[in-house]
């Protein structure tokens, strides 16, 4: 039974301590973002069920909540289809809103466009642990420029922020789908079947590649085309294989695809130092069928999802806009709600916090003025001040106030002076 | 006919000027939240419809957004109610879902707790100018403490965080629950009707003292109780009145009921100096029915709706709980999309804004570290960098890049230290 108390389904409450580390994280993130050029938008969480229907989020609409008409009464009958009584939804990522406000705001805004999101979304998946059905995203996306300048500036404001929150020795993994088609295709699988064996090939990570060709197989592929696509993934995901090599394997890769991978690895590379290294991978697919070029993900040692992840997306914003043109985009998505798991885990602590001071009063205190004045002036020498009665038991007060995170206390006497003490 | 991009009835798109004089404004009160020794929590935006169904809201849960149970396909019939096929809905304010986390989470909660809410709620208002679906809620709360130290501070920290945001000279009317009872008892009301009156009262601002005794007498009140009304009224409203008159006017108000208001008006005054000031207004009701004690509101001048209300309501709590004991609790809320509109009009600048520089590069470049080095060089001396690819107008990119608000550019040459020029 759930109790009063509890929050719906799936859904958290956040603790001061939590609300803390959150705002942390995304002011840090935010700033890093700043520094790069992105500006940051907002869009309402909820959104007609036309825009969030009728787009490409595949496996995410499914999992919608979707909100009654408003108004007169509404009837129902056998006849009653839920579209008949639906007319909004609450967005299930960040992306489909973006082009949403790209459509809506499109003359307003510079070209290319550089932006920030950071919300939350919803999304009715089955409740499990590291699963929630409110969570926060935090998106950049740049609209409006075809060149791998885009990519590059993406991956290393990512990465940037990740070093700001204390990251350190990821790994950045990138593809392009355009490569992936031409394996699919030198395999001499159906142009149709492609995305089914992107799929499969998505699982290397968790089935190996025994178990990859048994899925091809279950699948009835031609045994032509596994044997063709399992000897070709022996040759190119050795470890310390290089695009070089792959192209050598593909010749069918264009030129420029090709060269423009070398020069996203070797330009973020030379920025990363030692810091983080950033490899090509031809098994990295990402589940989502609208990207178009390059891919990558992020990934910690030691934690088995990625962190980030994203692409480029040229097709999907003239789909929803139905207009004719592509209109060239890139994104790149921080797994927020994992990198909060992570500095949890490792017992992250907020650096230069304010110092957080209780002045102490008695509850037979009478005139308050001089209380406040004192307060207010540990105010202006930058202390964050909580006045607090003081109760009979001093010492577990005192305990419960460290307990809470305060630095520092002292007994109010009065006097303009106070003795303040540390806590221990 | 909607078009395609705008977002959903009553609800708005954030371009990025928005939101950033949105988080300044944020940051800024949370800044001085915390300074006082509150701290934030964050609930989820839904709550379940039980929650949020049987709370004092009023009128706000009229204006529900009601959401679809999930999981199997559901099943319309003749006979299927609202209740059949809705489990969640959107919050509408921050007050019940603080009550519902109150229970929740007491037990790992100081006592007493001195809490921020700043997030979004939803009413399906009808909409109008200044009237959205979707607006923010700012509110700071005390809940376990009884004295009026939590009445004095709630409205110290939120002077204080109006003044930071560069207000001055509001005005905070104050005035008590109980006083108002006391008028309509010492005026010969019956209890039954005493909300009655007061809704009626309330309205004194927008119809004046005519049309409220129009009202009561609509709503057929003895004539005698109006007249002792409207006669109280005239000794009781007039500007300069103060709490120790109107205790003449009516000595059944309790001793300790003046003596608190009294303290609070007094310690007030003495921390507001000439910046703000306080004063008794007995015509001051406050439409909720849920408050129990002192009331309070913040207007500023030329403005005519309030920018900041609360109180206090010892029964919400207990009664949500369905406990028998009473917990003391007291909130004061900044309405803060009426504080944005107000610094909206004044054309409010953000202060100290991160120097923003263009970095502008051409397109046959070719190998872009040294440019990226260049970028976060500038970065490192506290520049936010954008690069962007120089266009053939420059001219006009340069205004654009002005409007925009950037503040320096630089074209890049390939040397490794640029000339710095500013934006007019």
């Amino acid at each position: 039974m759930t109790q009063y108390g509890n929050p719906a389904e799936g859904m958290r409450d956040f603790l001061p301590k939590d609300v803390a580390l959150r705002h942390y994280v995304t002011n840090t993130i935010l700033g890093v973002y700043n520094e790069f050029g992105f500006t940051q938008i907002e869009t309402p969480c909820v959104e007609r069920i036309d825009i969030l229907s009728h787009s490409d989020g595949g496996e995410n609409e499914k999992m919608l909540f979707k909100i009654l008409k408003r108004g007169e009464k509404l009837q129902f009958s056998d006849d009653t289809k839920e579209s008949d009584v639906v007319d909004l939804g609450l967005r299930y990522d960040l992306t489909v809103p973006l082009c949403r406000f790209y459509a809506n705001n499109r003359s307003r805004l510079p070209n290319p466009f550089k932006v920030i999101q950071m919300g939350s979304v919803w999304r009715a998946e089955r409740s499990q642990k590291g699963r929630y059905r409110q969570f926060t995203q935090c998106d950049i996306d740049i609209i409006g420029n075809n060149s791998i300048m885009a990519e590059i500036e993406l991956i290393l404001a990512t990465a940037k922020a990740l070093q700001k929150l204390g990251f350190q020795g990821f790994k950045i993994r990138i593809n392009d789908r355009r490569i992936l088609e031409c394996l699919a295709k030198y395999c001499g699988f159906e142009e149709s079947s492609f995305q089914k064996v992107f799929v499969i090939f998505d699982k290397l990570d968790k089935i190996g590649k025994e178990g990859v060709k048994k899925e091809l197989e279950d699948a009835k592929f031609s045994s032509l085309s596994i044997d063709k696509f399992m000897n070709t993934l022996e040759r190119t995901t050795e470890s310390g294989i290089t695009v070089g090599s792959v192209y050598d394997v593909l010749p069918s890769i264009p030129k420029e695809i090709f060269n423009d991978l070398v020069t996203v690895i070797s330009t973020v590379s030379a920025q990363a130092g030692n810091e983080y290294s950033i490899y090509f991978d031809i098994s990295l697919v990402r589940g989502m069928g609208y990207y178009t070029g390059q891919i990558f993900e992020i990934e910690m040692e030691g934690y088995k999802s990625s962190i980030a992840g994203g692409g480029r997306y040229n097709k999907m914003i003239g789909k929803i806009l139905q207009e004719e043109k592509e209109v060239p985009a890139c994104g790149f998505s921080i797994g927020f709600e994992r990198v909060i798991a992570l500095l949890e885990e490792r017992n992250f602590e907020i650096p230069h916090p304010k110092k957080k001071l209780t002045i102490l009063y008695k509850e037979d205190i009478g005139n308050y003025t001089s209380l406040l004045e004192a307060a207010q002036r540990y105010r202006e020498k930058g202390y964050s001040v909580s006045l607090e009665m003081q109760k009979k038991n001093v010492k577990k007060q005192l305990d419960d106030l460290g307990q809470r995170g305060f630095h520092y206390f002292a007994f109010f006497e009065g006097a303009f002076e106070m003795d303040i003490k540390e806590l221990k």
